[in-house]
């Protein structure tokens, strides 16, 4: 059996997610709706700012009336929050950042280039070119301008924004119900004892807690035991499930509880990925319900729940753009022998150089726990200290 | 005034916030310490893997024992979660992945590099080298080793690994407590009507989502009036606040009644950075509590909270490196005229190139939504395309 390119998989995986079709669409109070997707774009309802306005603290004035050196008397202040009247004429009014500028002025002196007189007068020490200081009406948008295309995630800016806009509610798509399962007599969650050649859950924390920063809401199967019928009620029980993810289980033939009940209601394709780590992944359908298998060890599941599971959410989220940021650094070590796998390896920058870190083999997490990222060796290549490869921080990875 | 350098200014902030005494120690289950700090260092208790174990689907073997073409019986077959025999002398044991190495046995060979005769017996294509896909004992951890440090943020990553060391429950700091406060009679909040000279209050939806981005407990002030007494009560009524954020009016001398009740009961610093945007800030002490203020145009309240107000809230949380992740990257534009503030232009990476985004003004917030981070140019600095300067990326900042 031949190894299937990450980028073949990813594309099968997005071509997959695109037909799903789109998620209901909710309305949510902004404060509510942080990390969700946008379900249309926002458009800017008015003018802003609405009105011309200060930026600076000082005298708004007509400025074909200063001349360097010319006194005028203050005929009004104009606070932020207030409705000026008209700007006499021959005089300046007293603003303030951000406040409306009257009628008639069409500039603003910074009060350090100003003089306060005895008679109150205020004497500008040079001449005010026009618009200087003046943020004039419709500068950040104008009445029908989109300001947020659909399908963007809500993060604090683009909820500030949506406030700044006078939304207090916004139109999302719902959240994706994810069902976690983990599989595995080994498998013991933490808290409770040991018995001999068992294990405790790592991956049930790891794919409920990335899960949740994408803010899908998770049904937790915990862990199912390796026994057909239990497997196969414990499965015939989910409701309202939009995709299950497992981890472990799938790739092991004759324990393969899991994947028998899954072919049994539906179809599932057992791919062997040119990743390092995490070859074996699983695609498949149970009930018409969309089934990702990652495997067992716990550095592979977050690898290709990274890589590849990651993108196929955030698409059926109806995010637009599922891609990950990712930044090219000089890298401080050598990996003489290439592999016909691409390499994804635990790394920390130091000094903006990426370090191998630790111990990579696919069962350790600790190393994960020292990094920063996951640092591309694309398959069939090497690397040299000075070489410098594509680097994917966990800060974007698990955003 | 001279303008205080970012630096010094993060500098006088971090003394501030480590100088303000630990958080309480609390106890969260790990499906609710997503993001919570890490109180004390997490050390394992146990041998991890508890045993050796195979890292393949295969045949556990005595090495000494196999030949290329030797075939041996399968003496007993063992799963993940089983607890094996020893291996009976001249016998093999089919074994899975992650499952106990049965004593005596001291290698693995891949079911690939195998056949199964008619018999029964399984033939060994090679001979199989000492410890060949055997996780040893203790490969990840050894009891008594510090595994995740104090003063860490736990994400999915951590968690997970707390989970695999079997801890249900980890010792954390109590989330620290941030009152936010907008001011301003100009500012209404969305969903509200916009009288003449309003505009709509950003700021307190970008302050509240990013601090709980950091997991803080926000308790909203809302919009204080520009009036000294129902400030005065609005700040009285405060109970177990560890940190009063506003954003706006500090800077405005007459119109400053945060600052004038703040200073009746405390003190006021009012720094002039040598920042772009973000020139205002303000840094005091109400009652005991210490305030910081952030200028009110959305994006110099945004750069400020984010260069200044996040490093001094992780500090104050437990977090022992408060530091964000950033990168040097090429830029696509000039910038010839040298400032004798340190500026952060919003851009966009394109093609791992840096482009400015749209208007760069410190009261347009719509341009940071078109933004994938802040790219920094030195005080008295100039640039031009093609020299690489340090970007900071908001999935990083609004980590």
């Amino acid at each position: 059996m031949s190894l299937l390119s990450v980028d073949t998989a990813l594309e099968i995986l997005l071509e997959q997610a695109q037909s799903a079709g789109c998620l209901e669409v909710e309305e949510l109070a902004l404060v509510e709706a942080e990390n969700r997707v946008l379900a249309q774009p926002l458009l800017a309802q008015f003018a802003m700012p609405p009105w011309p306005n200060s930026s600076m603290d000082g005298y708004a004035v007509r400025s074909a009336e200063v001349q360097a050196g010319q006194a005028l008397p203050v005929s009004q202040k104009i606070f932020a929050g207030q409705n000026p009247e008209p700007l006499a004429a021959g005089s300046c009014a007293r603003i303030f950042t951000g406040a409306p500028m009257p009628e008639g002025a069409d500039a603003v002196e910074m009060q350090e280039n100003t003089q306060e007189l005895e008679d109150g007068r205020v004497r500008f020490v040079q001449a005010v070119p026009a618009a200087k200081f003046v943020r004039p009406k419709g500068q950040e948008a104008l009445p029908g301008d989109e300001i947020l295309p659909a399908g963007i995630r809500l993060g604090p800016i683009e909820l500030a924004m949506a406030a700044s806009l006078g939304c207090a509610v916004v139109r999302v798509r719902r959240q994706l119900r994810v069902a976690v399962a983990s599989t595995g007599d080994e498998l013991v969650e933490p808290g409770q004892p040991l018995a001999p050649g068992q294990i405790y859950n790592s991956n049930r924390t790891l794919l409920i807690q990335s899960l949740k920063r994408l803010n899908c809401a998770v049904i937790d199967l915990g862990i199912l035991p390796d026994d057909a019928q239990q497997t196969r009620d414990r499965l015939a029980a989910m409701q309202d499930v939009d995709l299950l993810i497992s981890s472990g289980g799938v790739s092991v033939g004759e324990a393969d509880y899991l994947g028998q009940v899954i072919r049994e209601e539906g179809e599932l394709d057992f791919w062997k990925l040119a990743l390092k780590p995490g070859k074996p992944f699983t695609l498949g359908r149970y009930q018409g319900v969309p089934v990702i298998g990652l495997p067992g060890n716990p550095t592979s599941s977050l690898v290709t729940f990274l890589l590849l599971a990651r993108p196929y959410i955030l698409t059926r989220m109806g995010v637009s753009d599922p891609s990950t940021q990712s930044f090219v650094v000089p890298v401080n070590f050598a990996m003489p022998v290439a592999g016909v796998r691409r390499e994804f390896i635990r790394v920390a920058l130091v000094e903006g150089r990426a370090e191998k870190i630790g111990n990579q083999c696919s069962g350790i997490l600790r190393s994960a726990t020292q990094s920063h990222g996951l640092l591309e060796l694309p398959e069939n290549t090497t690397c040299a200290v000075g070489d410098r490869l594509r680097f994917w921080p966990f800060s974007s990875l698990l955003n």
